[in-house]
């Protein structure tokens, strides 16, 4: 085992163009490459989909914003006990939102972060869509319309937990690390 | 709200070409729209992405049956009580494994079901992925490598896993609908 | 072990009369034995008061619907992952309710079953007194009542949840197999 | 309501005669009478379902002993947090077992009660059943013969067990209260 | 191992001096002296820091009643599954209660112990500490509120439920027994 | 409400000396007052408990080092969803172990992070006992022996867990915010 994943890490030059090309435009940009890029290039149809999807729904323009979606990822990640999403993520969130206590008040308890009501109720569907999503019904989509949250916005907020259902999953059986540069990210004005 | 799910379904020519025609191949070859199609076009990125994914995991060629991914899919989405992929995948389990009671039973209780000690093992990670994966450790490989499951095949059967958990979530925030023909196929030798 | 039960099967001209003479006559009427009948005749007085009480509540005239008993025998087995009783009470539903999708939706999640609004309440209460009984209350009951079932109708409800708590357990406990014959029934008007 | 229970009461002069009888024989017997008697008797039919199962288990000759029988029901009842059949079994096993503080070791924690190995597989088998009866599998019984339990005494195990799962959730469906008498039943000696 | 705890017991003559005198009073008030105070003396600063606790919300003046604090200690001690507290604390209800047959109520099941409303409210309260306190919320100080419950009152509640979910650690961690003297104390006039 | 805490915070120099000069010396050496001390100086007999409790275990010299208690602290507070105690001792523990990222391992997923077998033979009993102390059994004591724990470390494990268990709570109770501060201690080695 690499220290990195349960399974292999490709080599980069071995990669199909587009895999390799989106790795090195991502290393450009941080400054280094993400581990959850290179353990899920081991199967290229997956990550080709994996990262499809994941654009799709937190690189979405309009509707809620970029911190909101990093929220629930965090919230979600973090009953799921994921080690890479919650830490990587929650530098994103830092990021984001600009406020550089959030993702741990987040990641801990979301019920005691600094949340506007709105988030709050947010953040309530998107661990009831992790955690029991069976028991959805139509109460929890007029707790959220109450707070003028959209359907496409319900939509979004249930596919982004769901579509961490399926990152959790995959990054806890890999056992992926999460690289040491995302622990200290938007920890201060000057990182975020 | 239609009785197909909770958001709209769009009007088969207005989407896009490439999702028109997957869906017009499918009623071809079926007789009929399955839900999971209308459902998701709704959001056509999200579906390519979907469906990518699960063609990359469900058709996948060597390795495990095709009658053992969708025992996987039956079993982990019974434990999240999703309506649409137990009655769904139950019906193509029992089309793939000729087995006309294999996909109530595994619906159930899989630990009851007919299955050979290698395929308890294998649904016996798949559902602890479904519900526990922060709990997977080393022994869970051990375990299945002793019934001579690959390193492969286990991201099979955890990336199977990990793809309904978003599968069965969505399903269940869409109040997603089985259609009717799913519950008779492949009850008997001349519907299997 | 016999394919049936984990306990020992009976022949049944060493069973005392009364109990081969039920045997016979539901031989005559289904057409077959259902093994819950062999199962339990390994001990003749449990028998005796077994199907005693099930005739008491299952049988009843007046009240609830004879589907309705049913469904709550479903759904409650369902959730205590009983084999035995999805599948036989599962058939038996179907033909009762001339529904061939209901016992299905019940099984995976009654949240989401073609219902009346009284039938879910009905269920409602029917899982919580099969998961968390010491929680019952007095709101349960007005809630009920709020949809005009009556204190009679009421502990029938709580009756059926209370003895499939009884023979879910038997039954799990035995490893009981469901007769190949209940998989089809009712599911087509021919077989209704 | 009435104090005993969320249902009526019959009058004892009302009742079929054999029900009427039992009642007065544990009157003159116990010195008052038991609150189950008068709660179940609202339902003649299942009143004497209810007992002939009971004393087919209860009063079982050989195999477990009374006092083990009543250590299951004291055990699988606390549980299911059910007053009722906690505080009259509990007085019914300290008089069986001649020993005053067993009854409440067992209700808290059985883990911590003063019982011999085989008697603490036992009741791990019986809560296992309480609790988990779809995860019952041959390990469990080869515990249990481990200690030299035969499969009769296995069977007992798991139906008194499943027995008090019916009894637990109609009494807590009921609010059935204990009668005041039992609370100091067989501390003492002299009440042994 | 001896028989009151895993762990070692002191000679009551090797105690620091503070110690062994209020280990003597409380021998000479109850005629006994209860395992807790042999067991924690095995540490002679968290003894100290232990009693202090202790005596700072078991002993205070006004607000709760003293039987109200014990019945916390009781129902918490119960959903922890902790014999000596279930036990010792038990007896000391029914002594400060002058009610023999509430302790044993509020062991079991507190929603069906005769309680006034307000003090259910307060276990309610005091059980959500004990098991989900990251969930307690606003509401859970308005319901109290409006049993004329104040504020001072509800750190009480909380503390108390918060102190023994420390002791019944500790507690189930030692094997902590406790004494036989408390499984009859106060179940009749003569011993209240 | 203040933002600190639920409950009132005293001022300063309305304390009782001996708090007042605790608190004092901490703002000294931190160069903050952590709101621990200003929330239940609120109660100033538990806060002298409460801090001596704490300092017999976190400060205790031999046996576990320092870090390791933290890692207590951490990895229990995490399973109940404690803010304060997680954001607070994750500094200490950074601090403390001179790892900026273990803090956050731990916080998370504790079986992920970078530990050795015994550490995380420490952890499993650590988190057993926060959340299933009744089921704790000489099995587990042989697992720390295993890793060459003697018993007194295991008492120093337990109490920790339970300790925090208490603090946790009334941390929740009290909705007690930690300060900014503690949030950027320890993360690189200017801080450590």
């Amino acid at each position: 085992m690499n220290t990195v994943s349960r399974f292999p890490i490709p080599e980069l030059d071995a990669l199909p163009e587009d895999i390799r090309a989106r790795i090195v435009a991502v290393h450009e940009k941080a400054g280094f490459i993400p581990n959850v890029f290179l353990a899920w290039a081991h199967r290229p149809d997956e990550f080709r989909a994996f990262f499809a999807y994941h654009d799709a729904l937190l690189d979405k323009k309009g509707g809620l914003t970029k911190a909101e979606r990093e929220m629930i990822v965090v919230a979600t990640s973090a009953v799921n006990h994921c080690h890479y999403c919650v830490i990587a993520h929650g530098a994103i969130l830092r990021i984001r939102a600009k406020l550089p206590v959030l993702a741990d008040q987040v990641a801990v308890n979301y019920r005691h972060a600094d949340l506007t009501p709105r988030q709050r109720a947010m953040l309530d569907f998107a661990v009831k869509v992790a955690q029991r999503s069976h028991e959805v019904n139509d109460d929890d989509f007029a707790a959220l319309r109450a707070h003028a949250v959209t359907d496409d916005e319900i939509w979004d907020i249930g596919a982004i937990a769901a579509l961490f259902a399926l990152s959790n999953r995959m990054a806890n059986v890999m056992a992926l690390r999460p690289n040491d540069e995302f622990f200290l990210m938007g920890r201060t004005p000057a990182t975020a």
